[in-house]
């Protein structure tokens, strides 16, 4: 019996994580920009008593840069336009009451005085249950919308992230809590004393403040990362609440588990002041048999070409259509984008003698996550051996197609994670971090008088 | 009887736009990060029947400069912390039906890719009701924030200005109306053919798209302008759908009116492809000696250095404290922020003869804008002689505090309009060009295909 419960996120990946899931035919096609569809999805994850929303971002079409280059085949692929996701968010907060908000937004395309502020906004909005997943852009797509002709290369994006967290959070201290005193009588609105101008000036930002907006009610947005290299884990270890991650088996789940969270002691910080939530797609039926066929339609309505594109950022420029489909992955040349994720492909193209047609089916049926083809039993099983092993401390749950798979999960998997105890069954608190377990931090102003 | 219908904006204004208007006992003085209120309001506003929300937004803590350099008194204001106003809207989409939505984005201070994303994104998520104030930076607070000393000047701000609206236009249309398929059978998601690459090159930006949402349900957000000065009025001739501006007299509101529309035909518009709305804060009473006595009350919660640092940002540099508030209004140097009303401030004096105190609690009042003190009856009647004058197309709506200022108009002054006709008593549309009665701009590709 576990002592402790799972976290689980609701990872929105519309029209569906899946390549082909957009055509099932249960699938809302335009999930993605359609916000009644949305505000539905959200309904239902709070509903099912899920931590948080969570939404992925890219600042471009997905797979642009190969359209412009004349790839046609992309008209096939799904998942290219969507709603920005921290305006999706702010839409979601007027019409929910516990769960999370978190979206992702990069630090190499935006200026930290500005995200600040809308993350800040949104945790007034939603009264303190804000969430910014800090990411380094990966999709090279981006770079052109924003006079660039390739992304800067890793460490110098990890460098400017590094700079970019210690700008937003030191905006995010500007005014201590009580600093705003809304005295009519005597005139005063705020306390002179508690605004704190941060005055930053650093190798890619020079930053005055104060903010301009009061300190959120959660004390500052929860943080989340998902990056997995050396880079990204230090940066993890320094900053992050929660970690989003893909891990295939509890051995690798739970080594990245243990060596993310000893990393933490370099900076001072306790294991249980972070939480890991690798990616998970299920695929549940009422029984094995039943599961296993809606994971072969699925697989029906990928084409292999289809299947190949999802390989292609990984590829490091190779062009993989130029090898058989039925041969071995061939070597990869190192990637400037999502170094971790090239690796995982690789290793489990190995380890299972894969063919190229194989891996680039199962990477894109899934984008490298788990993906659990089961009961509610069986699955509910593997989450509570993940947990009891150290593996995670919950998961991201992401969909084949939208919404129907979510309403299943939803209904029919976390009844048993909870008839197990190991599921809340009412939100425990009002905040982000209370919900997580997460302490308030304290302003660094209020911190420097209590030491002084 | 006039023949058209006003436009009314509802420009919110937290926690109140009288410098003095948070210490009143009904002001509510965290209004400007309080959500419900901007909820409650935005319900009150739709109720109404108002066109549309309108917020402004500065990127910095308004006094920032003045404070950094050591001015307490500032602590007195209010107007200087707000939610992010495009987040607000993005809250505010999913608990109205009709309402527009508009809020105010400097081209100085963010990326065309990024903006224009989170305004097609709000025309997504409230079916086509999002307006962008389309601005250049004017208070120098802002600069420190993103790494600058101050402002570009003047003519750069606009230079920037006019390529970023090229950008943004540019990168709105960047799908064809019926791109995207959705066909799940022969698995196309959209018609390549229907997909636009901006390519756009220029001094300022290089932007290549596409934009990773479909063409917005309004065709593209509506656009407002509120820059008044020579390279404003051009700008906004050739772009703009509204424009938002502050006049005190029908005879200079009339002139402004008519050069305004007059230079629209040098970019080929027709002079009702824009409407103008000045702005105008009412001060209702059941009778005469009702509304003269709240603005007295009013003017007596401002003390005199708090009125005087309303004009500090007008004054070109020049420290106005060292003047006598009995004495006139001194020659102000010119200033890189706001050169349009600082001339506003400078005729109203001369042309009144109002000594330094007085122009300082005019400003203080308004910004600047038409102060109407009256009953439901007088103020109609004024609203009526400027709309019959074509000194205006309708009005943006400005409370000295809020809600009650505001509820007040609505329920007291906007029926008094709808009897003599000219105010609408249902919306007439969907979108909120529709209300307006603007057109649905056409694509630029289609256009192009239509002509070849």
């Amino acid at each position: 019996m576990s002592s402790r419960k799972l976290r689980l996120g609701a990872f929105f990946s519309m029209p569906g994580n899946h390549l082909g899931g957009w055509r099932h035919p249960d699938a809302v096609p335009n999930a993605n920009t359609d916000f009644a569809t949305y505000l539905h999805l959200a309904q239902v994850a709070e509903r099912g008593l899920y931590d948080t929303i969570f939404f992925r971002d890219t600042a471009a079409v997905a797979g642009a840069d190969a359209m412009h280059a004349g790839d046609r085949s992309r008209a096939r692929l799904a998942r290219l336009v969507a709603l920005e996701p921290v305006m999706a968010l702010a839409g979601m907060a007027s019409v929910t009451r516990n769960i999370g908000l978190i979206a992702t937004a990069t630090t190499t395309y935006n200026e930290p005085y500005n995200l600040a502020r809308r993350f800040a906004t949104l945790d007034h909005m939603s009264n303190g249950r804000a969430g910014w997943n800090l990411v380094t852009s990966q999709f090279e797509d981006e770079a052109a919308n924003f006079g660039f002709s390739q992304h800067p290369d890793h460490a110098s994006r990890y460098a400017r992230a590094e700079e970019f967290y210690d700008v937003v959070a030191g905006l995010w201290d500007s005014w201590e809590p009580d600093a705003f005193l809304y005295d009519k009588k005597e005139g005063m609105y705020f306390d002179f004393d508690r605004m704190h101008f941060l005055e930053h000036k650093g190798a890619h930002f020079d930053v005055r403040g104060p903010l301009n907006l009061p300190r959120t009610p959660q004390g500052r947005p929860v943080v989340a990362q998902a990056g997995s290299s050396g880079p990204g884990m230090d940066l993890a270890a320094r900053t992050a609440d929660l970690v989003f991650t893909a891990q295939l088996e509890i051995p690798e789940a739970r080594a990245f588990y243990i060596a993310l969270k000893d990393r933490m002691a370099r900076y001072g910080r306790a294991p249980d002041e972070l939480l890991i939530l690798p990616g998970l797609t299920p695929i549940v039926g009422r029984t094995m048999a039943e599961a296993q066929a809606k994971y072969d339609e699925l697989q029906d309505l990928m084409p292999d070409d289809v299947a190949l594109n999802s390989l292609a950022r990984l590829s490091g420029g190779l062009d993989l259509t130029k090898f058989p489909l039925d041969g071995p992955l061939p070597d990869l040349p190192p990637t400037n984008s999502g170094k971790s994720r090239q690796q995982l492909a690789i290793d489990l193209a190995r380890r299972n003698n894969m063919t190229l047609r194989q891996i680039a089916r199962h990477m894109a049926s899934a984008a490298g996550h788990r993906v659990l083809v089961g009961t509610p039993t069986s699955i509910a099983d593997e989450m509570q051996a993940w947990l009891d092993a150290d593996a995670a401390d919950g998961f991201n749950i992401i969909c084949n197609h939208y919404p129907v798979p979510f309403e299943e999960f939803t209904t029919m998997v976390i009844p048993e994670l909870q008839r197990r105890g190991i599921f809340r069954t009412a939100y425990e608190g009002r905040t982000l971090r209370e919900n997580l377990g997460l302490r308030v931090p304290v302003n660094r102003y209020v911190a420097a008088k209590a030491r002084s």
